[in-house]
Parts: structure tokens; sequence; C-alpha cells
């Protein structure tokens, strides 16, 4: 009995469709989950439409534990979180995906067992099995068009958890290691393009000539030009006057 | 031609099966996305296979933008981002999920209009459809297992949107009140720019010409150009070919 202390089990309890409990497999494996336990799956296990859909995730179903009912599958469970679209009467705690996923490392960093419930397709999970979870998960979606499917559902708290794990998030990196030009290098630029748009006449009539250099100067100043940016206009530039002088 | 100013528009590019382009708009849908543009899907529109798989939301399909190539689609856009799985050596600023819809949030505060993009199931994004977006968004999926299809890539992104908005302060960005060139003005741009090194022989030698014209089509559509560059830019290219013809 295989249990990865470190990440959450993923629980499907009582899938309906093969193919379903495929594509969570595929959902958890895009982020990194790959330990999956399977309540009564209504067609019975293995099940072929499951190991078709998973393609490469299916080393996820051949290591699935296979339960005959939820006691049994959150057994050595410390904490158990149920996902639920609809609201329940029920007094737990109500998690969002990426708080619950903040709150499941937590624990998992402090040695407990976590495990997240996914319900059937149909009608998702039962008061009885909601009673059973410490806290209830739920997924804030347009109210009038809740339909989030089962491996749609595993797939967010797979993003969730892989964003709380993950070290390196790209945030908004500013093109790092990007070969940005020089100071010098842009007014390299600038001072090629005046003197051919000079010569060319660009700057006319000529009381507007110095705002019109202004403005080109501070659009050279302003705009972030890598290195090579700066090469392309240099040689656009020269090829514009070759093209000119070839005839 | 509907745009709603305060959400992005999701923009399918080149997408293939009719089924995908459905359960995106269920993906969308599930999260108050309800503005989508479709760019040449492989088996033409409407779509049977795509209407029969939206079902609850196949109002997006009704009043969805159907465009014959990503120029048009982009074409009122002021800020659009690219999805994209695997690395790309383009210089764009790369933003994880939640970072681009934080940014596009103040961007549509500022009045902005925001697109995001997502390549064909099969390939995803072509280089030439990246070098037309501003800025790139990375999924950060298992490396070992990075097989997000496009209804989940749009999922993620309708999520992180929902978070974003769900979240009532919208701060603004100091950008607001620049009059900032559209998309369709830069695209006009570049192909002044394109068409004009074209005569002018720039893309030379020829097994280069490819990749060179990408360069620039990024570098224009990665600066932050003003209407008022924008002009400038286009004269001076107009007085070069005036400065040829001269003599």
């Amino acid at each position: 009995m295989i249990t990865p202390p470190a990440i959450p089990a993923i629980v499907l309890v009582r899938p309906q469709m093969g193919e379903n409990i495929g594509a969570a497999a595929r959902a958890m494996w895009n982020f990194g989950l790959d330990h999956m336990r399977i309540v009564a799956p209504r067609d019975g296990w293995p099940n072929p439409a499951a190991v078709a859909m998973a393609s490469g995730a299916g080393r996820l179903l051949d290591e699935a534990r296979l339960c005959p009912d939820l006691p049994a599958a959150l057994e050595d469970c410390d904490y158990v979180y149920a996902t639920t679209a609809r609201d329940r009467d029920l007094t737990k705690p109500v998690f969002a995906p990426e708080a619950a996923m903040a709150d499941a490392t937590a624990r998992i960093t402090s040695g407990q067992r976590v495990a997240v419930l996914f319900g059937p397709e149909r009608a998702g999970l039962e008061n009885e099995d909601i009673a059973r979870a410490n806290a209830i998960i739920s997924v804030p979606v347009n109210p009038d068009f809740p339909s989030l499917n089962l491996a749609q559902c595993v797939l967010l708290m797979g993003y969730e958890w892989q964003r709380q794990t993950s070290e390196v998030t790209l945030q908004s990196t500013d093109m790092a290691g990007t070969d940005w030009a020089s100071g010098g290098e842009i007014e390299h630029l600038a001072k090629h393009y005046e003197e051919r748009m000079e010569e060319a006449g660009f700057f006319f009539p000529d009381h507007k000539a110095a705002s019109m250099k202004v403005n080109l100067r501070n659009m050279w100043s302003r705009l972030p030009l890598t290195r090579a940016d700066v090469q392309m206009l240099h040689g656009m530039m020269r090829q514009m006057v070759r093209w000119k002088e070839r005839d």
C-alpha cells in the first residue's frame, strides 16, 4: 500500500464513468499529484475506459487504492477536505481552493496525512460523505453555470496545490536575463536616425523640426529596447539608405 | 461587433475539434467569461459538435466572433497575452496565470481591451502568433506531464480571472490616461515596415527572412508604443521612401 506522505490523496467517491476517472488521473499528474484512491466505482475496477483515457498518467490508476467504502479510504488520513459545488447546511469550515491547499500544505509539513474528496459526477458527495470530512472546499464558480466536471474540479485542486508548493512560480518575470541596450547604444541609435531623417528631409517644416527631434529622442529613450532590437533598427535604416542609393 | 469592455476576450486560434470549442465555452462560462473569438476553425463555423458540447454555454458560441485570421481578431485589442506550454525564445514578459490575470484586471480597469490567445490542440500557437502578443502566460505544469488540453487551459485562466475580480479592490495602473496605440494600429505599423523593408531587400538571406520577420513583429508588439509614436514611425518610413524616389 503506497502512501506518499508529502502530497494529498485524491479520493474519488463512487465515480461513475471510467473516462472521468482517467481524466482525473491526467489532471492530477499535470500538477504532480499521483496518489489516487477510488471508492466503490460504479463500473468496477480495473476499468478499461479509465486506462484508455489516462494514457500518460496510467501509472496512477495502477497504483490507485481501491476501497469498498469511504471509511476504508480515509482510515489513515488525519485531515479530510470535501469538495462541493452547492452549499450544504453542514456546520464545517469552508475553504476556497487556494486557502484549502495552503492549509493542506501546512498540515502535510507538520506530518499529517491529508485527503481531498470528490463526489460522483451526477450528484456530488452525499451529506453522509461530507459528514466524514473535516472541512469543505467550495470552488467559487459562476452561480448561473456551476458545471465543473470531476476532472476539472481535480485539476483546480492540483493547480492550487502546485502553486502552494512550487518555490519557483514565475511571477511576471520582467524578461530576466534580457540583453538590454545600454544608454550609449540608445544614444547612438537616436543619433543615427536623427541624422538620416535630417538628410531625408523628415524634420519639416523648420519651425517644427526641434520639437520633432525631441519627440523622436524621447521615444527611443522611453522604449525598452534590447541590444538585438537596436541592431535590427540600425540595420533597417542602413538598408533604406542602400536602397535609396542603389538607383 | 460585441466587445464587452469589462472582461478579457478569449481567442481560440485555429481550433481543431468542435468538441473542444464547446468545452472551452463551458469552461469560460463557469467563471463568468462570455466573450469568445474564434480564428479560422479547422472544421468551419458554425460547428454542430461545438454546440452539442457547449450545452448550457451555447450562447457564447452564438455570440462568438468568427475571424479569418489573428490580426482581424486582435484589431481592437490594446494588450494581448499568449498562452504557451513549452518555452519560446521570443523576448517577451512571461506571466504565471495569477500574475497575468492581475495585470489584465489592472489594464481593463484603466480602460484597455485585453485578449488571451489559446493555440490549436495539437501544436499550440505558432511563433508568428506569439509575435503578435504583448506577453506570454505560462502555466507551471508538471514538466514530466504537461498535457493540459484546450478547455483545461481556458478553465485555469477563467479561474484566475474570477479570483482576481472577486477581490473587490481593482487597482488601476499608472499607465491610465496614456493614449496607447491599439492592436490594430500596431499590426498596421508592423505590416507597413515589413512591406517596405521587403522591397528594400532587408530580409536577406532568404533562409533567414522568416525569423527576421518574426523578430521584427515581436519587437513592435512588445514595445509600449503610443499613438503618437506610431504616427511618427509611419511618417519616418514614408519619408525614407519619398527620399529614395526623389532622385
